[in-house]
């Protein structure tokens, strides 16, 4: 099961792809969207679209992870970010793909153990679940915690990605 | 000039095509874009981007209006709206159409005289402006009111749509 994370916004947009293999997760791709900042709103839609459709057609993932709409601090920005939302999951419907949507906390929680961790423990956890020998950027790393976490989410009767992780590390 | 206005909803979408001829708008067409409320999210998103392309390919309108982002009640609604947006913005950019986008206040400005113009001055202004036999529904006259809105702002030079309402009121 080849699994796309994604972390839309209105300037980079974070996507990985991770495959779930019975073993452990396996990075397949990750890196960023991020449309000329001189493009007007329209034209920034239209390149995560592109973005989006390219890596869908390369990778062929069967599902799509994003995290769920929350406002942060600033509703406008919050707002904006709906607009991208809107096409990564455009972009799901297009090619056929199952949306799994997670909050801030079920994805900590999935990937750390705690709804309450930091972006810097769910960063750590998914460079070691991963075993990426660099550390992701902070939209790759939000969107490889999305998938990590819907790929332990789907495999609620199999052992969860920490589990392994645990297991590794006391082998 | 035929400027395709759009009000984008969660449940439903208004669409209006009007030219804008010299002596005064013409309604083409309008209508509203109604996913099944049984489809997902991503359906209903993929429904509106598969209408709205349709609509763009029968009439080839040269620009997109549509009313600005602002919080009505509900953030969460408002969000969602966010969405249908970005894909609605997404059409424009794939169409190479220009977009323009006018808080409530402008739309009913331009089409009533007043920024605090009711919902009901607006829709009677519409039917008048574009001598329709029929009311509009609510959706049809918020995304005929855009399109109107958008049709006297690229005419500063010209005369506004009010002006030629109450030219002919009084000849």
């Amino acid at each position: 099961m080849i699994i796309m994370g994604i972390d839309p916004g209105t300037r980079r947009t974070g996507y990985a792809i991770v495959e779930a293999s019975r073993e452990a997760p396996y990075l397949l791709a990750c890196g960023t969207l991020t449309p000329s900042p001189r493009a007007s709103f329209p034209e920034r839609l239209l390149a995560i679209y592109r973005g989006l459709l390219d890596i869908v057609s390369k990778y062929k993932p069967e599902g799509m992870a994003i995290e769920s709409v929350f406002v942060k601090h600033n509703i406008s920005v919050a707002l904006k970010m709906g607009h991208m939302r809107g096409v990564a999951l455009l972009v799901a419907a297009l090619n056929g793909l199952e949306v799994g949507e997670y909050s801030p906390a079920e994805i900590k929680q999935a990937i750390v153990g705690s709804g309450a961790a930091s972006k810097d423990q769910v960063k750590f956890m998914v460079v070691a679940l991963l075993r990426l020998a660099d550390a992701p950027s902070e939209d790759e790393a939000d969107a490889l915690a999305v998938a990590l976490c819907h790929i332990h989410r789907s495999r609620t009767s199999e052992v969860s990605p920490l589990d392994i992780l645990h297991k590794r590390y006391t082998c």
